[in-house]
């Protein structure tokens, strides 16, 4: 990274260098959490302190911590932890990240009945979709909390407001990777009743996520075993993982109000000096955007050859988004109503509260090979 | 671990020094392998190279390598690749893994034809059983190289052509966990079309795990999302782990022969001293064991006992398996034939190749404790 300007935080982020701390002293202490003897219980008693510390973190001490080996598998438990029976319906967002969207999916071809809510053009959902989509059949709503691609942030509690208004039972579940140590996270006033979290999107390794799911509120298991995480997710417990997001979470929760102020900065310096090189551009960020994340349309520039022009001089930044292996199939773009010419010109670039920007330099080189790109379409068309 | 006489390498072990080096290079690497831009692909090129080598290593070239959180996870996912719908049936042994005992018992209470293959008294499927159990309705045969509580070796060959001479649409999964590294794995020649394995018993990370699949034999997914691992198992990939796991199966499986007679050596050292100290035991490790682990009965001795008392001299062995967050059940040495006196005064002792022992030092340790203890009932019964 030393030698890269790295602008793609939103598909992963760099481990804290304290993390190297953290897998030494596991490296030491590697004993099976399952085993009787006192080193062992001892790591059983740590990955217990993180479950809790984890909870007060988020403000979710009323509810418990399922370690999974990511967000997918979290957000897949979620969605399995709901009998549909072909008689209730499961909403979720037209722009949720494919861990919800293709879970989802699967539902509707194994013939459930899946409702897509859409959004407004900021990326967010309305709140008067969500009053006429709920009904008395929905088990589960699942909404994003900051979308991965745009960093628009839904109106969570008013959502929940909103559904448990219409049917209490209805179970609500929130993707929270992108909102956790970027956004002020409560738990308890959101109103959620599941709330997914990932470590390597704030510094932490990869292979390791949690659910959060609130006293009372019955999940499935999708993989059986020896009866770890309570018999909810069995294996052995990715001990370093679990520490390690343990760490994470408390530090970027700690840091998260001075971290957005210094990003909020950045990102505006970053748009300020794009409009004084005169680069035209569609900010598909809105006002109710996590200022980590920025999306951006331009007109006849293919997003793919900028990121690659970037990329020679040391710039990485992400065409829609990278969590997915199969080409980005801008979606969320979709959803928001731009048409394809912006969303071939799409880019996005997200940041880290823990590394530092020339964002003029950033800028100015966007600028020059947009003005470069332009100039060749120019010259292809004349 | 430099405080403790660690013997319980079957529940987990400790990581190589060289995966600190490993996990550096990650920290440095971080990039997401779906990302586009050169430093990224490069992580993704790593990724697949790791996928082949682990097939080279263990004879599999004519498969692949999904990379998984876990054996838990890898064997889930090979329970789940069947369709049974009430017609089917799947054979595992009563001695499997919680991972492949418990995802079958699930199946058994969602209402599908699960068929427990006994053992002999050594732990080891008897070919004959396998013959008599195996029909055209048998969609899967599910039984493990090697028995994590007793060391059991089964004739995975041998099995395999009985199996495919009845119905040679049967599919065979294979739990190798307690194989790989340990003795001879050479998929092409055992004819298994999956096969599980595990990074933290030979000393990788925990978290992270494969099932290999045969060309050709379908699985289906039991998680959704951004299509990694050809779709077949989504989200964010552990880089770490998967290098991790790479590392280590290339190492245990070039030094598998040198450990094994070096592991064999001690493994004999060991019960000749215990003999000599004129302990009275039931070796049930048979004779066709992996020498790696050693499960023992004594009379009238509590094995829990015996464990706790042994780690005052900071001695770590198991009682049954640890692998299990339950009470051990026991039910690999039911199987077995063990009666309730000697299950419960049973203990297993699992040794590493990557660490030294003073065998005779250890066996005198158990004997003193023994007497210690049968000294403490024949009092309480005098």
């Amino acid at each position: 990274m030393d030698n890269f300007i790295y602008l793609d935080n939103a598909a992963t982020t760099k481990p804290f260098a304290e993390l190297s701390k953290i897998y030494e002293d596991y490296s030491s202490n590697f004993y099976n959490p399952s085993a009787v003897y006192n080193p062992a219980v001892n790591v059983k008693v740590l990955i217990e302190d993180t479950r809790r510390s984890i909870c007060k973190a988020l403000g979710g001490e009323q509810g418990n911590i399922i370690f999974t080996s990511g967000a997918t598998e979290a957000n897949n438990i979620a969605l399995s932890s709901i009998n549909l029976r072909g008689k209730y319906n499961l909403i979720v967002s037209l722009v949720e990240h494919p861990a919800i969207f293709n879970k989802a999916k699967q539902l509707q071809n194994a013939g459930e009945n899946i409702i897509y809510a859409p959004t407004d053009n900021n990326g967010t959902v309305r709140l008067n979709d969500i009053k006429n989509l709920v009904s008395d059949k929905t088990a589960m709503v699942s909404i994003m909390h900051v979308n991965n691609e745009t960093g628009a942030i839904n109106d969570i509690k008013q959502i929940c407001d909103v559904i448990k208004s219409i049917n209490p039972k209805t179970v609500i579940h929130v993707d929270g990777v992108q909102a956790v140590g970027k956004i002020k996270v409560d738990l308890q006033s959101l109103g959620v009743d599941m709330y997914t979290i990932s470590a390597h999107k704030i510094n932490g390794p990869k292979g390791i996520g949690a659910l959060w799911v609130k006293k009372g509120i019955k999940i499935n298991p999708i993989v059986y075993g020896g009866g770890q995480e309570q018999g909810y997710r069995s294996g052995t417990e990715n001990v370093f993982g679990i520490l390690s997001l343990g760490y994470c979470i408390g530090k970027v929760v700690a840091e998260q109000e001075q971290n957005y102020n210094k990003i909020q900065l950045i990102k505006n310096a970053f748009l300020q000096q794009l409009t004084l090189n005169n680069v035209q551009f569609k900010l598909n960020s809105g006002n109710n955007c996590s200022p980590y994340i920025i999306s951006l349309s331009f007109n006849n520039v293919r997003g793919e050859v900028l990121l690659h022009n970037l990329e020679s001089h040391n710039i990485l930044i992400s065409t829609g988004s990278a969590c997915s292996s199969k080409k980005p199939d801008n979606r969320t773009l979709k959803a928001m109503g731009l048409n394809d010419n912006l969303i071939m010109g799409s880019i996005r670039i997200s940041f880290s509260a823990y590394d530092n920007y020339d964002v003029n330099n950033i800028a100015d080189t966007i600028a020059t090979e947009l003005k470069n790109l332009q100039k060749i379409i120019r010259g292809n068309n004349g």
